[in-house]
């Protein structure tokens, strides 16, 4: 039952379902890493408690806490959260959790990706991983589905999916020699369409200025639906973020999906750029393997990270004058979802957002033939 | 979903299933304590994952493994058995997991005990025991069912129930000043009453002779049906064991259960004493805190310390001249089940058997009115 299967997911008629299709519920990891999370991580407990609390009005949400901060994790949570002892390195179920895929005969199956700490000792967040490693099995387990371990050293959130074939990612995460120098694009490919059985890769260049994941595309784009996908974006020249944005919107918008359809591309302003402030570098453990924070540095704010759960969308907010138009483009771009929006620099200063927190698990599905 | 009610489960209508009654699953947990279990646990593990493939035969079966261990168990286990992170202190899930009661309208919660490592810093196996605390409330997070913190320091092990409102005990084990010297005997029957939904409490004297745990019951006799117990025993008045089981005997005869009924009781010879051998002492973790291990000393072997699966009986054997006629026993008197043994002496050595490692969770059952 709890097998470990040699095939793919390809092979076995199994694929990833888009963000948007519908869930079973949803993952979290409870953060306490002293040098990520300053303040003995309580700020960051309380927005992921924000988030948990916001998706678990959707779909029901699991979240894996250490057994030193079980019982603070339990008595912490809304009591619909559902609190189960999962070691980590950190907190970021997106890339440590299962990409789970599906049959359409309403089995589960989840794919497990080697996890280096987004570089290992080059250019990696943290040594060692060893327990993140791990996570993916574990939700697997607890979820009573088979797992695939794949080949590739990568993230959840590295790429995205629109559910028909397509998979849009970044070349500068991707092809990064600190993933997998012994593969070329073409070997990625091969591997992300067995493992994810999609028909068409999407190559972005960069992701988000100042992401320190390498690019992670859930930071910079995503589907909205088959054939639309949301930009973030920046009008200002002046911001290094313009040029990325821009040539994601002119690959965007050369491309066309797995099925043959020219993107559709919407923009979301990003917030002002924000920095981290002196008082925010205070707290935090001190660690010769941690990246250091430094007053002044940018941070990678982007809307485009949100997660999107059953008939919700549960969207970052930064207290910033662009909030207001995000909230509204998105409530227009999910007309049939509620936006509820969570104020997250707390999770931002760590080095993400909503959707590097979450990882869904969708609903087995049941084709008609 | 996952509270902690302030009541108690015979004010809001739950009450304990006989272990005989229906099961949804059995939880374990994987040895791996270097001061009670041997060359690193590892022949106990052999030992525990028999168990658990035996019963999974019958019912599905959950092990909680630490971190450390999760891969090894994982990997060792077989595939039918599900393995969740669940830190402990050590494998005794029937003393440190849930009492899980039912509401006849398909609901589960749990009763989760208050633990001292079978009697604390008086007599106690191990300090600390702050992660086997924990046990009860993580398996039902994980099983969704709400939870009933009792006030009294009890073990599962502890205590059987006919699920018809009569609960076997003894005096050694819940009224020893080790567990709660501030409850007489009146206040342990109203709280037993209130947490397990039972109307009788039959008080036996002692439990099996050297049974480290204070004369959990489990070890001594058990319900095979409501209104007959099956109690273990021995001819050979120079045992120890006799009076003992003597002494059961006689109260056992002249009780009546909840219902009126007096019990009949069936006798099951016990294997021939049987002692500690020298290269059993070796290969332990040395440890202030645990009861030494002697050369010599009797162990407390039992046929009455096996798991009731649904239809099956999981029994420990021990190469010994009486298994034959104890399996022969549990097959009369358990007509509708299949009788399986398992060389458990790695077990016993640890300090328990079969039912000390095993805890059912009931079917959530809905009663016709």
């Amino acid at each position: 039952m709890f097998r470990t299967f040699d095939s793919t997911p390809q092979a076995d008629g199994f694929r990833m379902p888009a963000e948007f299709e519908p869930h079973m519920g949803c993952w979290m990891l409870w953060p306490e890493r002293g040098d990520t999370w300053r303040l003995g991580a309580k700020p960051a407990q309380a927005a992921f408690i924000d988030v948990a609390e916001a998706i678990s009005a959707f779909e029901p949400v699991t979240a894996g806490a250490s057994h030193g901060q079980w019982e603070n994790a339990r008595s912490a949570l809304p009591e619909s959260v559902r609190v189960v002892e999962i070691s980590s390195d950190d907190a970021w179920m997106r890339d440590v959790g299962p990409t789970v895929v599906v049959d359409g005969r309403g089995n589960l199956r989840g794919v497990d990706w080697r996890f280096n700490a987004w570089g290992g000792l080059d250019g990696g967040l943290y040594f060692p991983w060893d327990r993140d490693s791990r996570v993916a099995a574990k939700v697997l387990e607890i979820e009573r589905a088979g797992r695939y371990r794949a080949p590739l050293v990568m993230e959840g959130g590295s790429f995205h999916v629109d559910g028909q074939g397509t998979l849009i990612t970044t070349r500068e995460c991707l092809l990064n020699r600190n993933r997998n120098p012994h593969l070329d694009r073409e070997q990625i490919e091969a591997s992300l369409m067995a493992y994810l059985n999609v028909q068409k890769v999407v190559w972005l260049d960069k992701g988000v200025y100042m992401d320190e994941t390498d690019g992670h595309v859930d930071n910079l784009c995503c589907f909205v639906k088959p054939g639309e996908v949301l930009l973030t974006w920046t009008e200002d020249r002046g911001d290094p973020q313009y040029d990325i944005s821009r040539q994601a919107l002119e690959i965007l918008s050369t491309e066309t999906d797995a099925r043959g359809r020219p993107l559709v591309v919407h923009k979301i302003h990003q917030p002002d750029p924000m920095v981290v402030s002196a008082a925010e570098c205070q707290g935090l453990d001190a660690s010769e393997t941690a990246k250091p924070r430094r007053a002044g540095d940018r941070l990678a704010a982007s809307y485009v990270n949100f997660y999107i759960a059953n008939g919700g969308i549960v969207m970052p907010l930064f207290d910033d004058a662009h909030d207001r138009a995000a909230m509204d483009l998105l409530a227009r771009l999910f007309p049939d979802r509620k936006v509820v929006g969570v104020r997250s620099r707390e999770i931002l200063l760590g080095g993400g957002n909503i959707h590097c927190i979450t990882q869904q698990i969708p609903m087995g599905e049941r084709r008609v033939r």
